[in-house]
């Protein structure tokens, strides 16, 4: 059972919450723990608007609990640490992604995979160890376990680093474990958004060759000559696909609508594998048949654990890696979500907390 | 362009062959190729009725070629050879699988993958080289090149090794390349018939814990007394399905019919592999949600390679492991088609080729 969290925690906060299935969002006052002797406390600086905030604020997946502060791509600076903490010290710049919490007993925990713990616990509308529903990042505070704090590095930038939490980690992870990213490999990025683009600079950093897969013949310009990959498909054009088939090792995609997986599965070499990392509100169509005769994978994944997460934005860092944003003000957010709907934006939302929130306080 | 193969090839042959849809076979008068340099020639002795084979005779595929002598599964003794073989000589016992033909120059004819080559050629209703149809094993001679022959060992039995040169590499290939076929890994196997009961064998004599799914409890005794199966799981159970959720490393699939697979996706561990091994006429149902939350995989996999299939022959003598068959006539074989179509085999036809096939020239 949950109960309201005014009964069991001390310290004040204030952010924006969706209230129901609308999905708008408003001023909202709760309240956080106590600063535990593993936790990291931190003011929020930034936040970026990952498109889970939004089918989270209109609880599309069915499991959101209003009222509901969104954001997972949390950055800020450390204004107390518990008495057993050792990873940071006050002052230090901080994220804080996806998760808060593990049963830090399972296999994938005992195996820096938290993101596959069973008992995972997200962000933000999950239920944390203590019984309460855990707050996203569009608020003023946030307090985590310090297994879930990722030191940010001095030249990463807080408002662009913030992104990488997420959507950073979300193509990192899957490059790494099925090896795409290493020089001589051919990775295809399948959309341009807040993933992909991220996805193609990875890529390109650990060596790839990266070819953008887009409906949309309009962004290969800004693909290939701001983003830096090599290559462009439309993927409407059964000439341009024809062209480029089995001639890749893996493919991420990032689309979360429903689409259709038969024409990525054949731009892949023999033995390749397709990553789904958007997760589509209905099954895909699967040929099996195109599996079969290539010895073809399609697999999912799921961010990356804590260590990963780390790794991530330290190789970010030192390859000059960043997410391209528009920072937007705290009461900017209901539009900054209504044009995120519609696509239009380049290529992530950031709230700058830090400068706009208090201004909201009621 | 095909042509008729009496203006080409100088050797008789005489076996059964599809005429039609009907899928109904009958005696067939046709002429092979003389034994070429790097030629194996051979007298089938048995081959095993695949599934494929009546998929072939009905043309459910839609790429059958009339008129249609199928059989893949072909055993036999060797009567002459080219000037180039070294592999075998007159005498030997030899078999010969799914296929007669590849590139010989593309990366996966270059790393022993012949079966992943785009040019592969199958061993009946594909073209040759020549231009001329392959025919397969329901007839009494065969012709190969030495690439293409396994040596069947001593003590491997020929009409139950038979079918481990399609059922037997077919679950083998992917058991050693997902990594199924160590100890301690949990191995589930779908379906009960020519390459599920071969699969339970191979598995076991890897080291593998073995589970069979199937919809039919009927099959439980089977499966854990004569197979030696762990464990038994019915698909149709929910608690089954339940108590064996989240057990298994990897899942070999072997129905060919439309089924969900999301029950089995749910079986495996983060990180597990369901592999089909069968291809369904029409696209499954591919829930991404499940696969993102665990990282797992879907995969395909098609027979194997020719280096492969001769350790798989190897291995399989060594454990005496053989195919549970059901040995019959060649004038038999359409109601043995109608028995297959029908599930009604326990677990795969063989005909006796040597024995019963010259009893039927007109």
């Amino acid at each position: 059972m949950t109960t309201g969290h005014e009964e069991e925690h001390p310290v004040k906060a204030f952010g924006w919450a969706a209230r129901d299935t609308s999905g708008i969002l408003s001023p909202f006052n709760f309240f956080r723990r106590a600063t535990e002797d593993e936790d990291v406390r931190f003011k929020v600086l930034y936040c970026g608007i990952c498109h889970s905030d939004l089918h989270s604020a209109k609880n599309d997946w069915g499991i959101s609990m209003y009222p509901l502060v969104p954001g997972h791509e949390i950055v800020g600076e450390v204004t107390e640490v518990g008495r057993k903490v050792k990873k940071v010290k006050v002052g230090d710049k901080v994220g804080v992604g996806c998760m808060v919490g593990s049963c830090d007993s399972c296999q994938g925990c005992d195996n820096d995979l938290e993101n596959y713990c069973p008992q995972m616990i997200f962000t933000y509308s999950s239920i944390y160890h203590d019984g309460t529903v855990t707050y996203g990042g569009y608020s003023d505070t946030m307090v985590a376990n310090e297994r879930f704090i990722v030191r940010f590095p001095e030249n990463m930038p807080l408002d662009a680093g913030a992104p990488l939490l997420c959507a950073g980690i979300t193509v990192y992870s899957p490059l790494k474990y099925f090896g795409f990213g290493e020089p001589g490999k051919h990775i295809g990025v399948v959309g341009l958004g807040g993933l992909g683009h991220v996805a193609v600079k990875f890529a390109k950093a650990l060596g790839a060759k990266v070819t953008v897969i887009s409906t949309s013949a309009s962004k290969k310009d800004e693909a290939l000559e701001h983003l830096g990959a090599d290559s462009f498909v439309v993927s409407r054009d059964p000439e341009q696909l024809q062209a480029a088939k089995s001639t890749m090792d893996g493919i991420l995609d990032t689309v979360s609508a429903v689409h259709p997986i038969l024409p990525l599965i054949d731009l892949l070499k023999p033995h390749g594998t397709l990553v789904m990392l958007g997760a589509p509100e209905r099954p895909l169509e699967l040929p099996v048949f195109p599996l079969l005769m290539g010895r073809k994978m399609v697999a999912g994944s799921c961010i990356g654990g804590m260590k990963e997460t780390q790794e991530m934005i330290d190789f970010a860092a030192k390859h000059e890696i960043a997410a391209d944003i528009e920072v937007v003000s705290m009461e900017y957010v209901n539009e900054a979500m209504e044009r995120l709907a519609k696509g239009d934006v380049r290529y992530r939302f950031v709230i700058d907390i830090g400068n706009t929130l208090a201004a909201t306080k009621p």
